[in-house]
Protein backbone atom coordinates (compact mmCIF):
# COMPACT_ATOMS: atom_id res chain seq x y z
CA UNK A 1 0.00 0.00 0.00
CA UNK A 2 2.63 2.26 0.78
CA UNK A 3 3.73 2.80 -2.90
CA UNK A 4 -0.04 4.64 -3.18
CA UNK A 5 1.76 7.54 -0.84
CA UNK A 6 3.92 10.36 -2.18
CA UNK A 7 6.20 12.31 0.27
CA UNK A 8 3.90 14.65 2.44
CA UNK A 9 1.07 12.50 2.32
CA UNK A 10 -1.00 10.83 5.15
CA UNK A 11 -3.59 7.89 4.67
CA UNK A 12 -6.53 8.22 6.61
CA UNK A 13 -9.27 6.06 7.60
CA UNK A 14 -12.91 7.67 5.88
CA UNK A 15 -14.65 5.40 8.90
CA UNK A 16 -17.26 4.25 6.69
CA UNK A 17 -17.06 0.83 4.64
CA UNK A 18 -13.76 0.56 5.52
CA UNK A 19 -12.68 3.45 2.99
CA UNK A 20 -9.89 5.28 2.59
CA UNK A 21 -8.29 8.30 1.65
CA UNK A 22 -4.84 10.06 0.57
CA UNK A 23 -4.20 13.77 1.99
CA UNK A 24 -1.58 15.98 1.58
CA UNK A 25 -0.17 15.91 5.56
CA UNK A 26 0.27 19.75 5.69
CA UNK A 27 -2.85 21.20 3.87
CA UNK A 28 -6.22 21.50 3.57
CA UNK A 29 -7.84 18.24 4.30
CA UNK A 30 -11.40 17.01 4.43
CA UNK A 31 -13.64 17.92 7.54
CA UNK A 32 -17.14 16.69 8.78
CA UNK A 33 -18.97 19.01 6.14
CA UNK A 34 -18.12 16.86 3.44
CA UNK A 35 -19.28 13.76 5.89
CA UNK A 36 -22.48 15.70 6.81
CA UNK A 37 -23.31 16.68 2.88
CA UNK A 38 -22.59 13.09 2.00
CA UNK A 39 -25.24 11.75 4.34
CA UNK A 40 -27.06 14.26 4.07
CA UNK A 41 -27.87 14.43 -0.19
CA UNK A 42 -30.68 11.88 -1.30
CA UNK A 43 -29.16 9.17 -3.23
CA UNK A 44 -31.07 7.11 -5.65
CA UNK A 45 -29.87 3.63 -7.08
CA UNK A 46 -28.47 4.81 -10.71
CA UNK A 47 -27.76 7.97 -10.23
CA UNK A 48 -25.49 9.69 -12.32
CA UNK A 49 -23.75 12.10 -9.72
CA UNK A 50 -21.48 14.99 -10.17
CA UNK A 51 -19.43 16.82 -7.37
CA UNK A 52 -18.29 20.33 -8.06
CA UNK A 53 -14.48 21.30 -6.63
CA UNK A 54 -13.75 17.69 -5.23
CA UNK A 55 -10.52 18.05 -3.76
CA UNK A 56 -9.61 15.00 -2.09
CA UNK A 57 -12.50 13.09 -3.94
CA UNK A 58 -14.12 12.43 -0.17
CA UNK A 59 -17.54 13.42 -1.26
CA UNK A 60 -17.97 10.63 -4.22
CA UNK A 61 -15.97 8.14 -2.09
CA UNK A 62 -18.75 8.38 1.01
CA UNK A 63 -21.12 8.39 -1.63
CA UNK A 64 -20.52 5.27 -3.45
CA UNK A 65 -21.13 2.93 -1.47
CA UNK A 66 -24.83 4.60 -0.30
CA UNK A 67 -26.77 3.53 -3.41
CA UNK A 68 -25.99 0.37 -5.57
CA UNK A 69 -25.19 1.20 -9.83
CA UNK A 70 -24.26 5.03 -9.20
CA UNK A 71 -21.43 6.79 -11.51
CA UNK A 72 -19.72 9.38 -9.88
CA UNK A 73 -17.60 11.84 -11.48
CA UNK A 74 -15.37 14.68 -9.54
CA UNK A 75 -14.53 17.96 -11.50
CA UNK A 76 -10.95 19.33 -9.78
CA UNK A 77 -9.26 22.63 -10.93
CA UNK A 78 -5.64 21.34 -9.39
CA UNK A 79 -4.09 18.62 -10.56
CA UNK A 80 -1.72 17.62 -7.64
CA UNK A 81 -4.99 17.66 -5.89
CA UNK A 82 -6.90 16.01 -8.80
CA UNK A 83 -4.12 13.40 -9.28
CA UNK A 84 -4.27 12.20 -5.18
CA UNK A 85 -7.83 12.16 -5.68
CA UNK A 86 -7.66 9.44 -8.74
CA UNK A 87 -5.00 7.55 -6.17
CA UNK A 88 -7.52 7.25 -3.61
CA UNK A 89 -9.97 6.18 -6.12
CA UNK A 90 -7.63 3.49 -7.56
CA UNK A 91 -6.20 2.56 -3.60
CA UNK A 92 -10.19 1.48 -2.78
CA UNK A 93 -10.93 0.13 -6.09
CA UNK A 94 -13.59 2.46 -7.07
CA UNK A 95 -12.41 3.38 -10.65
CA UNK A 96 -15.16 1.80 -12.57
CA UNK A 97 -17.88 3.62 -10.03
CA UNK A 98 -15.68 7.17 -9.47
CA UNK A 99 -13.75 9.65 -12.55
CA UNK A 100 -11.68 12.48 -11.50
CA UNK A 101 -11.35 15.33 -14.07
CA UNK A 102 -9.01 17.79 -14.30
CA UNK A 103 -10.33 20.82 -15.51
CA UNK A 104 -12.40 23.94 -14.39
CA UNK A 105 -16.15 23.44 -13.40
CA UNK A 106 -16.86 26.95 -14.84
CA UNK A 107 -16.21 25.08 -18.85
CA UNK A 108 -18.16 22.09 -17.89
CA UNK A 109 -19.31 21.87 -21.65
CA UNK A 110 -15.75 21.49 -22.99
CA UNK A 111 -14.84 19.03 -20.37
CA UNK A 112 -17.88 17.03 -20.14
CA UNK A 113 -19.85 16.93 -23.57
CA UNK A 114 -23.44 16.23 -23.52
CA UNK A 115 -22.76 14.70 -19.93
CA UNK A 116 -26.11 15.11 -18.12
CA UNK A 117 -26.47 14.00 -13.83
CA UNK A 118 -29.36 13.72 -11.65
CA UNK A 119 -28.17 14.47 -8.33
CA UNK A 120 -24.74 17.26 -8.48
CA UNK A 121 -23.14 17.63 -4.88
CA UNK A 122 -20.78 20.59 -3.98
CA UNK A 123 -18.65 21.56 -0.58
CA UNK A 124 -17.70 25.15 -1.93
CA UNK A 125 -15.25 27.63 -0.91
CA UNK A 126 -17.54 29.25 1.62
CA UNK A 127 -15.40 32.61 2.26
CA UNK A 128 -16.02 35.58 -0.77
CA UNK A 129 -12.95 37.67 -1.83
CA UNK A 130 -12.53 40.55 0.40
CA UNK A 131 -13.37 38.68 3.46
CA UNK A 132 -10.94 37.14 6.13
CA UNK A 133 -7.50 36.37 5.61
CA UNK A 134 -6.50 34.87 2.53
CA UNK A 135 -3.69 31.94 2.59
CA UNK A 136 -0.46 32.35 1.21
CA UNK A 137 -0.36 29.09 -0.10
CA UNK A 138 -2.78 28.78 -3.56
CA UNK A 139 -4.28 25.00 -2.70
CA UNK A 140 -5.19 25.98 1.02
CA UNK A 141 -6.48 30.10 -0.56
CA UNK A 142 -8.40 28.12 -3.61
CA UNK A 143 -10.55 25.64 -1.01
CA UNK A 144 -11.92 28.18 1.50
CA UNK A 145 -11.96 31.58 -0.20
CA UNK A 146 -13.74 32.06 -3.90
CA UNK A 147 -10.18 32.75 -5.82
CA UNK A 148 -11.45 30.71 -8.60
CA UNK A 149 -14.52 30.14 -8.86
CA UNK A 150 -17.52 32.23 -6.46
CA UNK A 151 -20.94 30.71 -5.66
CA UNK A 152 -22.82 31.67 -8.64
CA UNK A 153 -20.14 29.72 -11.22
CA UNK A 154 -21.31 26.30 -9.21
CA UNK A 155 -24.77 27.15 -9.31
CA UNK A 156 -24.35 28.06 -13.01
CA UNK A 157 -22.53 24.60 -13.68
CA UNK A 158 -24.94 22.60 -11.57
CA UNK A 159 -27.89 24.23 -13.68
CA UNK A 160 -26.43 23.45 -16.48
CA UNK A 161 -25.83 19.35 -16.35
CA UNK A 162 -29.52 18.98 -14.38
CA UNK A 163 -32.43 17.77 -15.90
CA UNK A 164 -35.97 19.15 -14.62
CA UNK A 165 -35.94 17.35 -10.98
CA UNK A 166 -32.74 16.97 -10.44
CA UNK A 167 -31.33 17.44 -7.17
CA UNK A 168 -28.45 19.80 -6.25
CA UNK A 169 -26.87 19.01 -2.77
CA UNK A 170 -24.73 21.54 -0.91
CA UNK A 171 -23.03 22.89 2.36
CA UNK A 172 -22.22 26.36 3.16
CA UNK A 173 -22.05 28.89 6.23
CA UNK A 174 -25.76 30.12 7.41
CA UNK A 175 -23.72 33.42 7.43
CA UNK A 176 -24.43 33.73 3.49
CA UNK A 177 -28.06 31.62 3.28
CA UNK A 178 -29.46 35.02 1.94
CA UNK A 179 -27.18 35.06 -1.10
CA UNK A 180 -27.10 31.40 -1.63
CA UNK A 181 -30.87 31.10 -2.37
CA UNK A 182 -31.09 34.72 -4.33
CA UNK A 183 -28.84 32.91 -6.48
CA UNK A 184 -29.97 29.47 -6.39
CA UNK A 185 -33.34 31.10 -7.72
CA UNK A 186 -31.62 33.19 -10.57
CA UNK A 187 -30.51 29.43 -12.18
CA UNK A 188 -34.39 27.71 -11.49
CA UNK A 189 -33.05 25.39 -8.74
CA UNK A 190 -35.51 25.35 -5.78
CA UNK A 191 -34.60 24.79 -2.11
CA UNK A 192 -36.78 21.87 -0.99
CA UNK A 193 -34.85 20.86 2.14
CA UNK A 194 -32.44 22.43 4.74
CA UNK A 195 -30.43 21.16 7.96
CA UNK A 196 -29.10 23.35 10.03
CA UNK A 197 -25.99 22.00 12.10
CA UNK A 198 -25.30 23.58 15.38
CA UNK A 199 -22.12 22.71 17.07
CA UNK A 200 -24.47 22.78 20.23
CA UNK A 201 -28.38 23.02 21.18
CA UNK A 202 -27.08 26.74 23.16
CA UNK A 203 -25.07 27.83 20.07
CA UNK A 204 -25.60 29.11 16.78
CA UNK A 205 -25.60 26.87 13.29
CA UNK A 206 -22.35 27.25 11.72
CA UNK A 207 -23.05 25.24 8.50
CA UNK A 208 -26.27 24.71 6.51
CA UNK A 209 -26.90 21.73 4.62
CA UNK A 210 -29.32 22.39 1.46
CA UNK A 211 -30.62 20.48 -1.02
CA UNK A 212 -32.53 22.14 -4.23
CA UNK A 213 -34.55 19.86 -7.08
CA UNK A 214 -34.36 21.97 -10.57
CA UNK A 215 -37.37 23.82 -12.24
CA UNK A 216 -39.70 22.36 -8.71
CA UNK A 217 -42.21 24.31 -7.00
CA UNK A 218 -41.55 26.42 -3.78
CA UNK A 219 -41.68 24.54 -0.75
CA UNK A 220 -39.16 24.49 1.88
CA UNK A 221 -38.69 21.59 4.55
CA UNK A 222 -36.32 22.49 7.33
CA UNK A 223 -35.70 19.38 9.02
CA UNK A 224 -34.73 19.00 12.55
CA UNK A 225 -31.75 20.34 13.78
CA UNK A 226 -28.53 19.06 13.42
CA UNK A 227 -26.49 18.78 16.86
CA UNK A 228 -22.92 17.68 16.83
CA UNK A 229 -21.77 17.55 20.28
CA UNK A 230 -23.37 16.76 23.78
CA UNK A 231 -21.90 17.64 26.73
CA UNK A 232 -18.06 16.51 26.01
CA UNK A 233 -19.31 13.57 23.28
CA UNK A 234 -20.25 13.26 19.98
CA UNK A 235 -24.50 14.10 19.61
CA UNK A 236 -25.71 10.21 19.10
CA UNK A 237 -26.43 10.96 15.31
CA UNK A 238 -22.89 11.96 14.47
CA UNK A 239 -21.90 8.80 16.22
CA UNK A 240 -24.42 7.00 13.89
CA UNK A 241 -23.29 9.14 10.96
CA UNK A 242 -19.74 7.51 12.10
CA UNK A 243 -21.09 4.52 12.05
CA UNK A 244 -20.06 4.70 16.01
CA UNK A 245 -16.72 5.11 15.63
CA UNK A 246 -14.61 7.48 17.18
CA UNK A 247 -12.26 10.25 15.95
CA UNK A 248 -13.65 12.78 13.53
CA UNK A 249 -11.03 15.26 14.18
CA UNK A 250 -7.79 13.01 12.74
CA UNK B 1 -64.04 45.62 33.00
CA UNK B 2 -67.23 43.69 32.13
CA UNK B 3 -68.31 46.91 30.27
CA UNK B 4 -64.81 47.01 28.15
CA UNK B 5 -66.40 43.71 26.64
CA UNK B 6 -68.85 43.29 23.33
CA UNK B 7 -70.81 39.95 23.15
CA UNK B 8 -68.76 37.06 21.56
CA UNK B 9 -65.47 38.60 22.87
CA UNK B 10 -63.50 37.08 25.79
CA UNK B 11 -60.82 38.84 28.01
CA UNK B 12 -57.41 36.83 28.19
CA UNK B 13 -54.13 37.14 30.65
CA UNK B 14 -51.05 37.75 27.86
CA UNK B 15 -49.10 36.20 30.87
CA UNK B 16 -46.75 39.03 30.55
CA UNK B 17 -46.87 41.94 33.22
CA UNK B 18 -50.84 41.40 33.89
CA UNK B 19 -51.02 42.81 30.41
CA UNK B 20 -54.64 41.86 29.31
CA UNK B 21 -56.05 41.56 25.48
CA UNK B 22 -59.85 41.40 24.01
CA UNK B 23 -60.38 38.88 21.65
CA UNK B 24 -63.57 37.11 19.53
CA UNK B 25 -64.52 34.23 21.09
CA UNK B 26 -64.87 32.35 17.52
CA UNK B 27 -62.43 33.74 15.36
CA UNK B 28 -58.68 33.79 15.07
CA UNK B 29 -56.84 34.43 17.95
CA UNK B 30 -53.09 35.31 18.94
CA UNK B 31 -50.98 32.39 18.35
CA UNK B 32 -47.69 31.49 19.91
CA UNK B 33 -46.24 33.01 16.82
CA UNK B 34 -46.86 36.77 18.08
CA UNK B 35 -45.29 35.69 21.58
CA UNK B 36 -42.22 34.62 19.62
CA UNK B 37 -41.83 37.29 17.95
CA UNK B 38 -42.15 40.12 20.57
CA UNK B 39 -39.59 38.07 22.37
CA UNK B 40 -37.06 37.85 19.29
CA UNK B 41 -37.42 41.45 17.48
CA UNK B 42 -34.32 43.50 18.58
CA UNK B 43 -36.02 46.53 20.79
CA UNK B 44 -33.96 49.61 22.09
CA UNK B 45 -35.15 52.62 24.35
CA UNK B 46 -37.13 55.04 22.64
CA UNK B 47 -37.65 53.24 19.72
CA UNK B 48 -40.07 53.73 16.94
CA UNK B 49 -42.04 50.89 16.43
CA UNK B 50 -44.38 49.91 13.33
CA UNK B 51 -46.97 46.45 13.73
CA UNK B 52 -48.18 45.78 10.02
CA UNK B 53 -51.34 44.05 10.39
CA UNK B 54 -51.75 44.13 13.83
CA UNK B 55 -54.88 42.03 14.40
CA UNK B 56 -55.82 42.24 17.99
CA UNK B 57 -53.11 44.14 19.22
CA UNK B 58 -51.02 41.79 20.64
CA UNK B 59 -47.63 42.70 19.26
CA UNK B 60 -47.56 46.31 20.33
CA UNK B 61 -48.94 45.47 23.49
CA UNK B 62 -46.27 42.64 24.24
CA UNK B 63 -43.31 44.67 22.90
CA UNK B 64 -44.88 47.57 25.12
CA UNK B 65 -42.81 46.49 28.45
CA UNK B 66 -39.78 45.56 26.81
CA UNK B 67 -37.60 49.25 26.90
CA UNK B 68 -39.04 52.66 28.16
CA UNK B 69 -40.14 55.54 26.02
CA UNK B 70 -41.47 53.25 23.27
CA UNK B 71 -43.54 54.85 20.86
CA UNK B 72 -46.08 52.18 19.11
CA UNK B 73 -48.31 51.93 15.92
CA UNK B 74 -50.64 49.15 15.02
CA UNK B 75 -52.16 49.25 11.16
CA UNK B 76 -54.77 46.91 10.66
CA UNK B 77 -57.32 47.17 7.47
CA UNK B 78 -60.29 45.48 9.08
CA UNK B 79 -61.90 48.24 11.31
CA UNK B 80 -63.98 45.69 13.55
CA UNK B 81 -60.55 44.17 14.57
CA UNK B 82 -58.93 47.60 14.60
CA UNK B 83 -61.26 48.85 16.91
CA UNK B 84 -61.25 46.21 19.80
CA UNK B 85 -57.71 46.44 19.57
CA UNK B 86 -58.06 50.01 20.81
CA UNK B 87 -60.58 48.96 23.62
CA UNK B 88 -57.44 46.47 24.72
CA UNK B 89 -54.93 48.97 24.18
CA UNK B 90 -57.41 51.79 26.75
CA UNK B 91 -57.77 48.18 29.05
CA UNK B 92 -54.26 47.88 29.38
CA UNK B 93 -54.14 51.78 29.58
CA UNK B 94 -51.28 52.01 27.04
CA UNK B 95 -53.09 54.72 24.93
CA UNK B 96 -50.21 56.73 25.42
CA UNK B 97 -47.78 54.44 23.94
CA UNK B 98 -50.36 52.60 21.45
CA UNK B 99 -51.97 53.93 18.85
CA UNK B 100 -54.23 51.80 16.34
CA UNK B 101 -54.59 52.75 13.08
CA UNK B 102 -57.15 51.66 10.90
CA UNK B 103 -56.07 51.22 7.33
CA UNK B 104 -54.23 49.19 4.80
CA UNK B 105 -50.61 48.86 4.95
CA UNK B 106 -50.32 49.45 1.17
CA UNK B 107 -51.26 52.62 1.31
CA UNK B 108 -48.61 53.87 4.61
CA UNK B 109 -47.73 57.12 2.44
CA UNK B 110 -51.00 58.39 2.99
CA UNK B 111 -52.03 56.97 6.44
CA UNK B 112 -48.77 58.10 8.16
CA UNK B 113 -47.91 60.57 5.91
CA UNK B 114 -44.32 61.62 7.01
CA UNK B 115 -43.81 58.79 9.63
CA UNK B 116 -40.18 56.95 10.22
CA UNK B 117 -39.97 53.98 12.41
CA UNK B 118 -36.86 52.45 13.71
CA UNK B 119 -38.57 49.03 14.29
CA UNK B 120 -41.22 47.68 12.12
CA UNK B 121 -42.38 44.34 13.41
CA UNK B 122 -44.92 41.94 11.56
CA UNK B 123 -46.73 38.49 11.81
CA UNK B 124 -48.57 38.43 8.37
CA UNK B 125 -50.38 35.82 6.95
CA UNK B 126 -48.36 32.51 6.16
CA UNK B 127 -50.54 31.38 3.10
CA UNK B 128 -50.49 32.23 -0.23
CA UNK B 129 -53.41 32.41 -2.21
CA UNK B 130 -54.10 29.36 -4.40
CA UNK B 131 -52.49 26.98 -1.84
CA UNK B 132 -54.68 25.50 1.45
CA UNK B 133 -58.27 25.81 2.14
CA UNK B 134 -59.84 29.42 2.04
CA UNK B 135 -61.81 30.04 5.33
CA UNK B 136 -65.53 31.27 4.33
CA UNK B 137 -65.36 34.35 7.24
CA UNK B 138 -63.44 36.92 5.84
CA UNK B 139 -61.62 37.88 9.33
CA UNK B 140 -60.13 34.37 9.31
CA UNK B 141 -58.92 34.37 5.87
CA UNK B 142 -57.52 37.39 6.08
CA UNK B 143 -55.11 36.43 8.94
CA UNK B 144 -54.29 33.54 7.10
CA UNK B 145 -54.45 33.92 3.64
CA UNK B 146 -52.83 36.56 1.56
CA UNK B 147 -55.66 37.84 0.58
CA UNK B 148 -55.72 40.94 1.42
CA UNK B 149 -51.52 41.91 0.99
CA UNK B 150 -49.28 39.90 0.01
CA UNK B 151 -45.60 39.40 1.58
CA UNK B 152 -43.99 41.76 -0.99
CA UNK B 153 -46.64 44.45 0.17
CA UNK B 154 -45.39 43.92 4.21
CA UNK B 155 -41.83 43.90 3.04
CA UNK B 156 -42.49 47.53 0.82
CA UNK B 157 -44.42 48.99 3.75
CA UNK B 158 -41.26 48.24 6.37
CA UNK B 159 -38.95 49.44 3.65
CA UNK B 160 -40.59 52.94 2.61
CA UNK B 161 -40.73 53.39 6.62
CA UNK B 162 -37.40 52.57 7.61
CA UNK B 163 -33.99 54.58 7.44
CA UNK B 164 -31.07 52.98 7.18
CA UNK B 165 -29.92 50.40 9.73
CA UNK B 166 -34.06 49.91 10.82
CA UNK B 167 -34.97 46.62 11.92
CA UNK B 168 -37.64 44.16 10.28
CA UNK B 169 -38.44 41.65 12.30
CA UNK B 170 -41.10 38.80 11.12
CA UNK B 171 -42.21 35.31 11.88
CA UNK B 172 -43.19 33.11 8.85
CA UNK B 173 -43.22 29.58 7.87
CA UNK B 174 -40.00 28.48 6.74
CA UNK B 175 -41.57 26.79 3.83
CA UNK B 176 -41.64 29.86 2.58
CA UNK B 177 -37.98 30.99 3.48
CA UNK B 178 -36.58 31.02 -0.46
CA UNK B 179 -38.97 33.20 -1.51
CA UNK B 180 -39.15 35.71 1.59
CA UNK B 181 -35.65 36.02 1.76
CA UNK B 182 -35.34 36.90 -2.28
CA UNK B 183 -38.26 39.65 -1.80
CA UNK B 184 -36.47 40.91 0.97
CA UNK B 185 -33.44 41.92 -0.87
CA UNK B 186 -35.62 43.32 -3.51
CA UNK B 187 -36.67 46.07 -0.45
CA UNK B 188 -33.00 46.52 0.80
CA UNK B 189 -34.03 44.64 3.77
CA UNK B 190 -31.10 42.10 5.14
CA UNK B 191 -31.30 39.19 7.06
CA UNK B 192 -29.19 39.73 10.00
CA UNK B 193 -30.53 37.48 12.77
CA UNK B 194 -32.58 34.19 12.15
CA UNK B 195 -34.19 32.01 14.04
CA UNK B 196 -36.04 28.66 13.61
CA UNK B 197 -38.53 26.92 15.57
CA UNK B 198 -38.83 23.16 16.35
CA UNK B 199 -42.05 21.99 17.93
CA UNK B 200 -40.16 19.33 19.38
CA UNK B 201 -36.17 18.57 18.65
CA UNK B 202 -36.45 16.06 16.36
CA UNK B 203 -39.13 17.44 14.28
CA UNK B 204 -39.07 19.27 11.33
CA UNK B 205 -39.36 23.77 12.05
CA UNK B 206 -42.52 25.24 11.50
CA UNK B 207 -41.78 29.06 12.08
CA UNK B 208 -38.95 30.85 11.34
CA UNK B 209 -38.27 34.09 12.90
CA UNK B 210 -36.09 36.93 11.02
CA UNK B 211 -34.74 40.01 11.84
CA UNK B 212 -33.56 42.37 8.90
CA UNK B 213 -31.46 45.61 8.90
CA UNK B 214 -32.15 47.58 5.91
CA UNK B 215 -29.19 48.55 3.80
CA UNK B 216 -26.80 46.79 6.36
CA UNK B 217 -24.03 44.44 4.88
CA UNK B 218 -24.62 40.64 4.24
CA UNK B 219 -24.05 38.64 7.26
CA UNK B 220 -26.93 35.96 8.76
CA UNK B 221 -26.47 34.67 12.46
CA UNK B 222 -28.71 31.71 12.86
CA UNK B 223 -29.86 31.26 16.52
CA UNK B 224 -29.99 28.55 18.26
CA UNK B 225 -32.74 26.24 17.82
CA UNK B 226 -35.83 27.36 19.50
CA UNK B 227 -37.29 24.04 20.83
CA UNK B 228 -41.17 24.48 21.78
CA UNK B 229 -41.80 21.16 23.78
CA UNK B 230 -39.35 18.57 26.12
CA UNK B 231 -41.57 15.33 26.36
CA UNK B 232 -45.08 16.19 27.32
CA UNK B 233 -44.03 19.47 29.02
CA UNK B 234 -42.87 23.40 27.47
CA UNK B 235 -39.13 23.71 27.29
CA UNK B 236 -37.86 25.90 29.84
CA UNK B 237 -36.81 28.78 27.23
CA UNK B 238 -40.56 28.52 26.89
CA UNK B 239 -41.45 28.32 30.23
CA UNK B 240 -38.93 31.72 30.42
CA UNK B 241 -40.71 33.55 28.27
CA UNK B 242 -44.12 32.98 29.23
CA UNK B 243 -42.46 34.00 32.61
CA UNK B 244 -43.23 30.48 33.91
CA UNK B 245 -46.80 30.69 33.89
CA UNK B 246 -48.71 27.74 32.37
CA UNK B 247 -51.54 27.90 29.29
CA UNK B 248 -50.33 28.85 26.55
CA UNK B 249 -53.10 26.89 24.24
CA UNK B 250 -55.80 29.14 25.97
Amino acid sequence: MEQMLREGERLDDLLVDNLRIIQDSSAFRFSIDAVLLSHFATVKPGDQVLDLGTGSGVIPLLLSTREPRLQLVGVELNPTVAERARRSVRLNNLQEKIQIITGDLRELGTLLPGYQATLVVSNPPYQPLGTGEISPRPDMAMARHEVYCQFSDVARAASRVLGGGGRFALVHRPGRLPELLTILARYHLEPKRMRLVYPRLDQAANLVLLECRKDARPGLRVLPPLVVYEGDDYSPEIMDIYGGKGDLDQ
